[in-house]
């Protein structure tokens, strides 16, 4: 019997690979190789210059189809001088692996690769198994994940089920499993008066006192007191600037930004409705115009606790001793994209150290994730 | 009997000078050569590179002094090209005198030193006329008026009493004598908390909730509905900045500034100390840490309605035919520092083309306030 694929060794590997978004960096190329000597059918599905590779083994269209979905692309190292290694440099010490992309996510691609090499070669199944795997996940997102399901729909590429590697774990591995995720968008606003003179306040028409209520109401509201997978939603004012350098001038025109969580009660579109109706109530009550302008980055999502997520955690719970708690916390990932496709969920590493400088990961924890997504495939098929 | 002193000519020979704050520009030495002439004596009372000139005609001590102030720097001309005519060729056609300082207020300055020249060489009082004028009223201010005022006091130099000639006629020649200013303050506002992600908003301190807080309570105060020669206080947010362009950050901290006109009601200290009792109110309901840095630019003052405004308002209606209103409302100015010295009140040119380009005015009205200023003094002294 050949030797098992290394999924250490194979994220060191991918951690030499500079693949900072929008940068391929190798990183695909190498997996490309792996999983052709595997007997994976590979397809890079580049969409305006950003690489995506698509991988699947057995036949297309196969009634059970188990889907991987990750990304090799990582954040910038930030402050170079402040990373006590390469961090491109894949180096390995004491049991740790050091390196940008180590946690986020290079180990868990590595993992899933490793996995479904070693099993559709130990123990073929009647299925097939797909991987969906982008080079821009941390960027702008258009043409990564979102390409690669517009590909797939269109060559008939289908997955039953799907699982995304991102890390998910707080702290200890195996704690954490994500059913969903909540939605997130961005708001505008940009609140229009008239210029003036600060010793003539009645001859302007101040935009800040209006900016200050709008704030003030939607700062104060709650949205939600949560759902039966959701925390309540969230929503953070993230800047009010003006610009007004002169105390002695009312000015004409400020600008916010509002950030929005959202759990299963809401959409973008109502969310949107509802800042609109604020906004112009405020606008009446302060004679000003209020300009709204609403960036939906993704809707909340949930698949229901049933049989994918029973899979994944008797899964964990059998390789690590811990049942992990299903959740719906955090930000974003392209979990979002995926579950208008297939039931989708995500395991993966503990995600502590993941966009900071030092990012690390225990290589034991890489062996273990090795072994979860491999049982997970074992369960899946048996 | 000698020609009388043409307001017209030295108000366009005074136009020649540039003096945009700091520069002298020659205005004061004009000045001082006119009035020695005229029996002046001149002592030129710089501070700091601050140019400032002192003129008194009679005995100092005397039982009554009339004092002139005023000041012959400009604001800077702004959108050079924008003007039509040259801003310091004291052109003049049609009737109007064109030219930076033509309103605010060389035209000023020019009719009460005419004004003055002439009635002590026709009818020479029992008393004293003083001139205290400043190269310094636009900018700082710190080494100006103040200097003058220091000086005189230490030099046993009084003014019984003290007209500014800033303009002050809203539209017609005589209609607004001023007899007192709203005060004005600033408040320098900064709210600290603790930077976090937008998708975790329990980790973070968000100090913008706060800060849209403490502005609308500040905006919707009603600070009083005015006193029996002033109107309502007025407090005008006149910038909130943040700077934050993540839309996934929740910033540490945002800056805001807030300007208060506040009438005799009110002072300085009043004012600092309900400012901070409000921030310290919303810093404790939000946890956050709020600063206050309060900078008082003057206090609101008054020189009550009697023996003065009645002189001033006498000498308009006779010259002009119009009843000046007695009034405090506008900006600021020196008569914040006269004040402290003497009965003060301020008459002088409809202000309406002050500050902007193409700043202008009739020639008629410089003759027109000449005669009001002579009148004044004709009055004071008979």
């Amino acid at each position: 019997m050949p030797d098992p694929v290394d999924p250490v060794a194979l994220t060191a590997a991918l951690v030499r690979c500079p693949s900072v978004t929008p940068e391929e960096g190798g990183a695909l190329v190498l997996l490309e190789e792996l999983l052709s000597a595997a007997g994976f059918a590979c397809t890079r599905v580049d969409r305006n210059g950003t690489p995506n590779l698509f991988a699947r083994w057995g036949e297309k269209g196969a009634a059970k189809s188990f889907g991987f979905n990750g990304h090799t692309d990582v954040v910038p190292v930030g402050d170079h001088a402040a990373w006590r290694v390469d961090p491109f440099g894949g180096e390995i010490s004491d049991g740790i692996l050091w390196g940008r992309g180590a946690v986020d996510m290079k180990s868990g691609v590595a993992a899933f690769a490793a996995a479904a090499a070693d099993f559709v070669r130990d123990t073929p199944p009647d299925g097939a198994i797909l991987l969906a795997i982008t080079g821009d996940e941390e960027g702008g997102s258009a043409d990564g994940t979102v390409a690669l399901l517009d590909w797939m729909a269109r060559a008939g590429e289908a997955m039953s089920v799907c699982l995304v590697g991102e890390p998910t774990c707080p702290e200890t591995m195996g704690e954490m499993i994500k059913i969903g995720r909540r939605g997130s968008l961005s708001a505008f606003v940009t609140v229009t008066g008239v210029q003036g003179h600060s010793a003539y306040p009645h001859r302007a028409k101040n935009p800040l006192p209006a900016m200050a209520r709008l704030m003030d109401r939607l700062a104060s509201a709650a949205l939600d007191d949560g759902t039966a997978h959701f925390d309540p939603s969230t929503l953070a004012v993230v800047t009010i600037d003006t610009g007004n350098g002169a105390t002695n001038v009312i000015p004409a025109r400020s600008r916010a930004t509002v950030n929005i969580r959202f759990n299963d009660r809401h959409s973008g579109d109502s969310l949107t409705a509802w800042l609109e109706a604020e906004a112009a109530d405020v606008a009446e009550a302060f004679d000003v115009a209020i300009d709204v302008v609403v960036k939906v980055s993704g809707e909340a999502f949930l698949t229901p606790p049933g049989a994918l997520s029973d899979l994944v955690a008797g899964a964990v719970a059998a390789e690590t001793g811990v049942t992990p708690v299903l959740s719906t916390t955090g930000g974003t990932s392209d979990a979002r994209f995926v579950k208008d496709h297939c039931p989708v969920v995500e395991f993966g590493l503990v995600g502590q150290t993941m966009h900071e400088v030092d990012e690390r990961v225990p290589v034991a924890q890489i062996g273990q994730l090795k072994g979860i997504y491999r049982r997970i495939l074992a369960d899946y098929f048996g």
